[in-house]
This record gives structure tokens, C-alpha cells and sequence, in this order.
């Protein structure tokens, strides 16, 4: 297969774990036969630096002309703390993501069996875990009007659905589930909000055209606290933007290290591939980032060009690493920890 | 002491669980010779039913002339997947909090030390957690202007807020901060929302009348995976109404039962408390449900009234119930289960 990628590196220790995602996709490539070609991208505070926008037209043109698009991590602490920053490095990630249609966030928790213990969590509340949250990505308060009033003493946010926003996101939880275990959970604040009331309704309706389909409706703070509880009682979740931000962050934690969760974006124009971990710019340049996040989103792509195997092999040199303690800093507890570039090289020559 | 308590039972199990709080809190005025005068009042669904309106008129006028409110739980299941229900519990609740100021609430997080391997987190990242929440109550997408267009096709919710409502709210929490550690964290969405930019900007400039604390901003997507991953990280924290609310029940976690966990809140008018878990309507009636968080917001009232030696004569006999294994069914684990009303009376004859 031919493929075109598009690159995006993004800020902090973007540009070192996407280095390793391509060292082991080009391992894939080689030895199955593709042939992937790679266009890098500027995005985030590093474009902001370079041409004064964080997702530039060029970007998007790149992006649009690809495949699909890998994505490192976007985000500068020079411009968290200064709340009148006029441009954002994650103003570009949101343009990217409307530009794109990157209407749904695939997120999967998992456990690794040979980290399983790292996990603050119990064994045995979180052994097997499997469950996806379906993160609504283009809509809700991420992109409703926003200001101030009053001199600036006042500000708002806008949190606003479409019903159609609504039932394209939930036919794809719908059809996940089906493929899975046929459980939903419908995640709002249904008795508050009246988005989540629309959510509510939009999802009830459609029950009736998927009737094997098991659906719950449950608030997000019931939600917040029983996905740390028994998280195995959850499958497939959807739910709305900002609600996705939280608990898909708080998921993370399941696992044992947020270095190590991928995920995907679904998009009307092409797909999108990224670590949910953020751009930890403590960590940049410094050699020490994991990352294992980075190489498990370029095997979900895979899986999604329908190269079931080649994501599997990237998926086992993986688990191979983490079993063989070929891991980074966050995970190597008083052991050898290895370099972010180190790792790469080990899981492109065992692939 | 004198003092005239105003009596929320509210639905599911409110009535049962205030029951045992008014027992304990009787014996200590027993005890301690003070008198209580209770006012029952109707909210939430029992309300409706009985006068078509979740927070009626004669029951503001009872708790704004109480000294204080005692709070049980708002909320039926009848209401939650009827997208269409015009009147609803939970509008009571928003009412009350709005009319009576209630503008902080305070949620404290803690362990017991018979309890602290029940949490679903390892004791090392749990043991010493004693942090407290402090959540914006009055303002928010919870009070925002919303509604429907397009046919009801479209929904939106306002999320507001006014710089004086920020400056209120973290007055308390720098207040609370000196009383403790001296340590704040506020948490945001500042890279996305204006209103967590105006959040971010009117504490930053409230620093300086504070120059011993220290103050960290940090992300809401961030911090829901802290909170798990170590809560021992922190000691203050303020937020807005909407993270607040998905915070606190995510950190009631790691005490090991949600059915444990106090809360107060603050108001220009007066003063409530409540426990922090909600109506658990599969449970009423049926003499099984947990009142130690119910019991122990009672403990934070009288706290409030500066009668600490009470406050800690309920703490002490709760810890003693739960060391000596007098718990209700959420706690019994094979052992003996005790019902809500045992409970109750086990605590009084011990005061
Ligand atoms: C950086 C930020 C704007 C972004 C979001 O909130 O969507 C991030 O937290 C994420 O989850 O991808
Ligand atoms: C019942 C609901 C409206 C309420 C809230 O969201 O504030 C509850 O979850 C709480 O935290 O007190």
C-alpha cells in the first residue's frame, strides 16, 4: 500500500515521540511492503513562532491532501499564564479539528499486563478493563460564542449542540458497540443542562434502529467517580466535548501512565492519529518522553487502512518492550531507564 | 446554645438519612446542653408532588429564618429520562442555592483509617489525603441563559461568570489557605474558555493581598487525573461550578464510599449541609442506606456554630462505629450489615 502522511510534531516533546512513530512505522513499512511517504507540518507555538498562526493555511493543505494525519502534542506554558495571550497554540489544534470535521475522538483504555501494577488503582478493579470513550470533538462549549461584557468584568461561553452534531457522533458509538459488546453509555448532565437534554433525546431515539443495543444514560459527576470505581462496567461511553476532555484524561489514569494511551480522530476529510497526553514541555528536548503513546496511534492508523496485522506487530513489539523493561523514565521505577530515541530504535529493530 | 435548624428531607433517601443525623445531633444537644428546634420543609420531588414545585415559597421562608439548613438528597428517577419534564427536583435545588446565597460549597476529602482499604486506590497514594474542594455554586452554566432554536433542534447553556462572583469564591479559598497549608490551586480551562480566563486573571491579581500562598493553575482535564493519580498533591482547591461538581464526586472516591463524604455550604442568607451523594432512589425505603455522610455534615454545622468539641464528639463516635464494624450494607463487605436506622440509634446511645 501507498501511503501519504501528514506530519505534525506540534510543541514540547511532540517532535521527539513522533520521531519514534515514524522510526517503527517505517519498520512496518519495510517489512510489509508499503510504502509511506512522510510531509511535515508546522502546528501549535511552534508555528505561532514561525509564520504567526498555529494552524497554518499550509498546514490544513498538507492535511487535507493526506492520508491521514499523525499528531504529536500542541500546547506552550508561556501562554497559560497569561490569559490575554491573543493567539493560542491550542487555538490552532481546535482549528485543525473543525477544519478537518475531526467530529469524533476515539479514546480505548486498556491495561498492559506487565504494568498493570503501576496502575494507582486496584489489580483487581481494572484487570481487563476495555472500554472506548467517543468524545465529541467539533462542537459544544470547545466552539460556541464566547467574550466579555461590562468593561471585561463579565465573560461566557457558549455550549451549543445540534441535533445532527448529536446523531453523528452517537450512530458511530452505536456502531462501535455493536461491534463490541452492545453496551452504551450516554454520559450528559441531562438534569442541568439543556444541550444534555437534546444529547438525551437524540440518543433516545435512535435506540429503536439498533435494538440489540444495551444503552444507559448517566450524569457526568456519577460518571466521574465510577469509572475510577469499577471501570469495567463501561464499554463503549459517548458523550460531548468537554465532558470527553475530563473523563477521557481521568481514564488515562487506569492504565498507570498517560505516556501511553493513543488515539483517533475521525474526520469528514481524513483521519487524525495522536498520544492524548499533552506536550509536557518540562520534558522537551531532554531525551526522557515516552513515547509508547505516540507508536500505539500509528498502529491504530494502521488498523484503520484495514493493515490488521501490521497493527498487531506494532501492538506486540509493545507489550515485548514494556515486558523486557525497554522503558522510559516514567516507568522505569529505580530500574534502567532508557531514552525516548533509544526505545524507537529497539521497537523498529524487533518489529 | 439555641438553635433553629430548618429540615430538608427532600426524595429518595433524604428522609432516612436526615433521620439519623437529627438523632445523633439531639444527643449531643443532650449532651452539651443546647436546645434544636427543627422546621421540617418540603424540596425536590416529595415537593412537587405535594405543591407542584420543587422549592416552594413557605419552605425559603423556613430555612432563611433558620439558623442554619440540614440537607438531604434532591432527585427521582421519574424525572431524569423525560427529556420534556417541565417541572424537575433539581430545579429546587439550583432555586435554593440561588435564593439563599449558597454561593461556596465546601467538600472536604478525607480517609478513615478502617476504611482506607476499601478505596479503590492503593493505600500509599491515599493515606493522609485531606484536601478540601471549594465549588462555585451560584453562577456557571448552571445559571446561564439557555434554551432551544430551530425547531428545537438546536440547544445551547451559557456558561458566566462576573469577576466579583470569581472574587468571592477565591477570597474563601486564599482564605481557607491560610488556615491550612497555605497551598491553591485553582482549576480551569483556560486555554479554551473565556469565563476560566477570567477566572485565571482575577485570582492572579488577588495574589499579591496574599503573598504566603502559593498558587498553581492547572487544567480540569489535568486535574481529574491527579486527583487519582496523587491526592496527596493538594490541599485547596477552587473551581468553578460545572468542574466542581464532576471533582468532587470523582475525589469522594478515595475515601472508599461516596456514602461518607460531608459538605457545607456557605451563603449570604445562610448556611446548608448536605452530603455529597444524591437521592439513591433504588434504595429508598428500604432502611439500607448509609447516613454517615449525613451524620458528619451535621458535625460540620456545628463546627460552623463554633462548637468544635461537638463536632468532634460526631466525628469521634463515627470512627468508632465504623472501627467496631456497626456499618451499613455498602461498607459490611460479608460481614454484618447494619440498617440506616441501627446506625442512627448506635450513634446516639454513643455520643
Ligand atoms: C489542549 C486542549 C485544548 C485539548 C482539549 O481540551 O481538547 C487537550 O486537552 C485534548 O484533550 O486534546
Ligand atoms: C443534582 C444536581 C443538580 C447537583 C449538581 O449538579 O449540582 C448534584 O450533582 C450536586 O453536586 O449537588
Amino acid at each position: 500500500m501507498k501511503l501519504n502522511i501528514a506530519l505534525l510534531a506540534g510543541d514540547g516533546i511532540g517532535p521527539e515521540v513522533i520521531d519514534q512513530a515514524v522510526k517503527v512505522s517505517n519498520a512496518i513499512a519495510k517489512k510489509y511492503n508499503h510504502e509511506i511517504s512522510w510531509t511535515p507540518a508546522l502546528t501549535g507555538a511552534a508555528a505561532i513562532d514561525a509564520v504567526g498562526e498555529p494552524y497554518p493555511d499550509e498546514t490544513h493543505a498538507v492535511c487535507e491532501a493526506a492520508d491521514a494525519v499523525l499528531f504529536g502534542a500542541i500546547g506552550h506554558p508561556r501562554f497559560d499564564n497569561d490569559p490575554s495571550a491573543k493567539v493560542r497554540p491550542e487555538q490552532g489544534l481546535l482549528k485543525m479539528r473543525q477544519k478537518l470535521g475531526l467530529f469524533a475522538n476515539v479514546r480505548p483504555t486498556f491495561t498492559f499486563p506487565s504494568l498493570i501494577d503501576k496502575s494507582p488503582l486496584k489489580r483487581e478493579r481494572i484487570e481487563g478493563t476495555d472500554l472506548i470513550i467517543l468524545r465529541e470533538l467539533t462542537g459544544g462549549v470547545y466552539f460556541g460564542e464566547r467574550g466579555r461584557k461590562d468593561n471585561g468584568n463579565t465573560a461566557f461561553d457558549t455550549m451549543t449542540y445540534t441535533r445532527a452534531e448529536i446523531q453523528r457522533l452517537a450512530k458511530k458509538g452505536f456502531e462501535m458497540a455493536m461491534a463490541r459488546s452492545k453496551k452504551l453509555c450516554c454520559v450528559d448532565k441531562a438534569n442541568v443542562l439543556e444541550s444534555s437534554r437534546l444529547w438525551r433525546e437524540t440518543v433516545q431515539a435512535m435506540e429503536k434502529d439498533y435494538p440489540e443495543v444495551t444503552v444507559s444514560y448517566e450524569f457526568v459527576d456519577a460518571v466521574a467517580m465510577r469509572l475510577v470505581q469499577w471501570p469495567k462496567g463501561y464499554d463503549v461511553i459517548i458523550t460531548e466535548n468537554l465532558f470527553g476532555d475530563i473523563l477521557t484524561d481521568e481514564a488515562s489514569v487506569i492504565s498507570g501512565s498517560m505516556g501511553l494511551m493513543p488515539s483517533a480522530s475521525v474526520g469528514t476529510k481524513t483521519r487524525l492519529y495522536e498520544p492524548i497526553h499533552g506536550s509536557y514541555p518540562q520534558a522537551a528536548g531532554k531525551d526522557i518522553a515516552n513515547p509508547l503513546a505516540t507508536v500505539l496511534s500509528a498502529a491504530m492508523m494502521f488498523e484503520d487502512f484495514d493493515l490488521k496485522e501490521e497493527a498487531q506487530a506494532i501492538r506486540d513489539v509493545v507489550n515485548k518492550s514494556l515486558a523486557e523493561g525497554v522503558v522510559s523514565e516514567d516507568l522505569a521505577e529505580g530500574g534502567k531507564a532508557y531514552k525516548t530515541s533509544e526505545i524507537g530504535d529497539w521497537l523498529a529493530k524487533n518489529i
